[in-house]
């Protein structure tokens, strides 16, 4: 990238250079590649560490540094599942993340087929005691992904609320949007004072198998699985930064989340986005002059299993909280950025819309504010932060997430260019803007109910 | 169906009934509910045989019957794969069908990457001997699944081969055309005085990760196969008619396969075969009067493993096979038909242009002759069963083919009801024509170089 001289001349070179020779995907290739999974404490984790290290080094960014996070450990073990009666079949089958085992030979089990949480809670304990409840709702496709949101409380509270009413296992149908037969895992949650039962997604064929034989007659399971929890281990926050030329404290997070689930490669999720911040900053890194204020990649420890790297991040980083000019995060695999929200002070509008506009070309019109952001950035949102987002086009997203089948194969070059280029765009004009965004107002840094 | 009177109206109510009351659909459904897998000599192919019995005499055909058949009997067992360096990992691979085992612990070895079975052969015994081989082929999709032909002889022959120059083992991409990460599976063999080494499909992802691992560097893998052979079993071919009015012993003999591959419940493979014959069959026993010559439906034993099915059929019905008036298998899947091809005497393009006319709507075009006929009619073309063969569009069948992902899901039923249209049309046809069709030639009755 050249000298480029006027700041809007530099973000004209950074798009344009960014469709034309993104390396995200390299990037992508090279961390699946060397660490494969990265489920947080295990060996793949480690190297995902040290190869991100190494990659900032090479990239050229500065101030590169591992800041430690202590992770949850879990491992998965072996698991399986089979129909008992009416006839014999060997189920696809994967633990949810976090779950207990079952015993060494399974358990056994009638199934008890519930369409929602709203549906289980309306059942009697007899009619669920003993039992395997089995959660049985469809996702459906869609650019927004919005019913991955609808339907995530099934994974993370499902087996809470089938044990409150005695039952001795939860199945449920993979969140997924692909008829693939990939189990599709992803974190669930237990709860003090509630029975601790196994837990586990089906692909969906056999969560429809289930359905079709339920139907007709009493239908019996055997659940297996080997999972379970290990003390806590290391992980670490892996920073580099390309510093501001006038405010260099002052500092735009770009960020992405470097462990994954165990099944696949992390590729999509979320190599993609580790892959994006770091050619957004490697980009950016190559203008002359710097931006004002610093861009700082962060690549989280364990997003998928706590959120403790983020957690770490802003605890770690609380004095530095008030100088973050905003946080953006990338988390939703390959496709292509078609909306830009945001969350900030009063300002924020007349600051974005002109930061954005170099953002029309690309198809991403005007943005609107939305509590959208990555989850790393919870967080910070709690602290203030202004929260930038760009939606990416998540209607494949839902057919690999959290499967076996998320692998760099996945990943789509051209679009993922397009990711790039926005982010360098969004994070320059920040990191260039006369104004700082003011802060999220108190009333809006909570969680939504 | 309604007694129709004239044939053509017979032919127009067949069609027009298949297309829109087709249950084809439906016996998948029930057939890999009730047995899932049906590998041969497991107990779902046993359940196979008892449920194809079953809905056989429930649908109203004759003569229901279920022929022995000793069939070849290998099991799957534990299997794995990893890479060992230059980095871990584990690897979707599953073993090809009739593969030896591996010693309890797995062998572990270098890899060297071939293109082809012609590639290996020009390489040295010394650049062989005592590593895995890997064939790595691109299979692309297309409507007629020609690169299945291809390719194929990888997964026969590629062990063998493979073997010959010493090596220890072979690994091939799966002929697939998905990049989902499921192997394939499929049949291979051995060779008399050639050693046996152990024979696996890796997932196109997997296949692809070793070759960017390969392309930079040695790379060894650890590969555990607990596959094995044990003795014959018991399977059957299961049979029923439609008695013919006038000549019942002149046979339109409706083939398909019941047994399947072991990963997934073969829905595609042929349980969509199984449906479309089952329902041909039904529609035309509705039919009154019956057309002259008797419609056979057989369900074949064990075809993917040794074709011992058809070969224990032309074995035991050498005296009928000269009764033969056409053999017809359906075996690709759910997709539609869009030609037809037959291999006969001289009389047939004027009897089978007569006959084929009622496809035209189903947008099937004049039949052509040609070699194609489904792999249980090889026996009986041997000995000039003229061979009629319906052409499924197969753009999509090799994602799914021999995977665990071949489940009931993946059928369309409005795409089956056009090959039922298509089948019970063509078999009435046959059934009913003035003239039989003559024999093959005997220049045209062995299996191409």
């Amino acid at each position: 990238m050249p000298d480029v001289g006027a700041p809007s001349d530099a973000v004209e070179a950074l798009r344009e250079g960014a469709l034309k020779q993104s390396r995200a995907h390299q990037w992508v290739e090279e961390l699946t590649d060397a660490a494969g999974p990265r489920l947080a404490g295990s060996p793949g984790d480690a190297a995902g560490v040290a190869w991100a290290v190494a990659k900032m080094q090479a990239l050229g960014l500065e101030k590169v540094r591992a800041e430690k996070v202590s992770v949850t450990h879990w491992t998965r073990g072996v698991e399986s599942g089979e129909v008992l009666s009416p006839t014999h079949h060997q189920l696809a089958l994967t633990a949810l993340g976090g779950s207990v085992p079952t015993p060494r030979g399974g358990i056994e089990a009638e199934v008890i087929e519930v369409s929602s949480i709203e549906d289980l809670q309306h059942r009697s304990r007899a009619q669920v005691e003993g039992k395997i409840v089995f959660f049985n709702a469809a996702m459906q496709p869609d650019k927004s992904g919005k019913d991955y949101g609808r339907l995530n409380p099934i994974r993370g509270n499902g087996a809470v609320e089938s044990a409150k009413l005695g039952a001795v296992g939860m199945v449920m149908r993979s969140l997924a949007t692909s008829k693939a037969r990939f189990p599709h895992t992803g974190m669930m949650r237990y709860q003090e004072n509630v029975a601790k039962i196994p837990a586990a997604a089906l692909a969906v064929p056999d969560a429809e198998l289930l359905q079709r034989l339920a139907a007709n007659t009493p239908l019996r399971i055997r659940l297996t699985l080997g999972c379970g929890a290990l003390p806590n281990a290391e992980s670490a926050n892996v920073i580099g930064e390309v510093r501001g030329r006038e405010a260099p404290k002052e500092i735009v997070l770009l960020g992405a989340h470097l462990d994954s689930w165990d099944l696949g490669t992390g590729a999509l999720d979320d190599g993609a986005g580790v892959g994006v911040v770091l050619e957004a900053a490697r980009l950016i890194s190559l203008v002359r002059p710097h931006p004002r204020r610093t861009i700082r990649v962060v690549l989280f420890a364990n997003e998928e299993h706590g959120l403790e790297g983020s957690k770490s991040y802003a605890a770690e980083h609380q004095s530095e909280l008030a100088l973050h000019a905003v946080g953006l995060e990338i988390d939703a695999g390959t496709g292509r950025v078609y909306g830009m929200t945001y969350l900030a002070g009063a300002n924020a509008p007349s600051i974005l819309e002109d930061i954005a506009r170099p953002l029309l070309p690309l198809g991403i019109p005007k943005p609107v504010q939305a509590l959208h952001h990555g989850a790393d950035l919870i967080p910070l949102r709690q602290a203030g932060v202004p929260m930038a987002h760009l939606q990416q086009d998540g209607t494949h997203y839902f057919d690999f997430h959290h499967s076996a089948d998320d692998t760099f194969d996945k990943i789509q070059p051209a679009d993922l260019a397009q990711v790039v280029a926005a982010t360098a765009v969004l994070a320059y004009g920040v990191a260039e803007a006369g104004s700082r965004l003011e802060p999220i107002p108190e009333t809006q840094r909570g969680l939504p109910k």
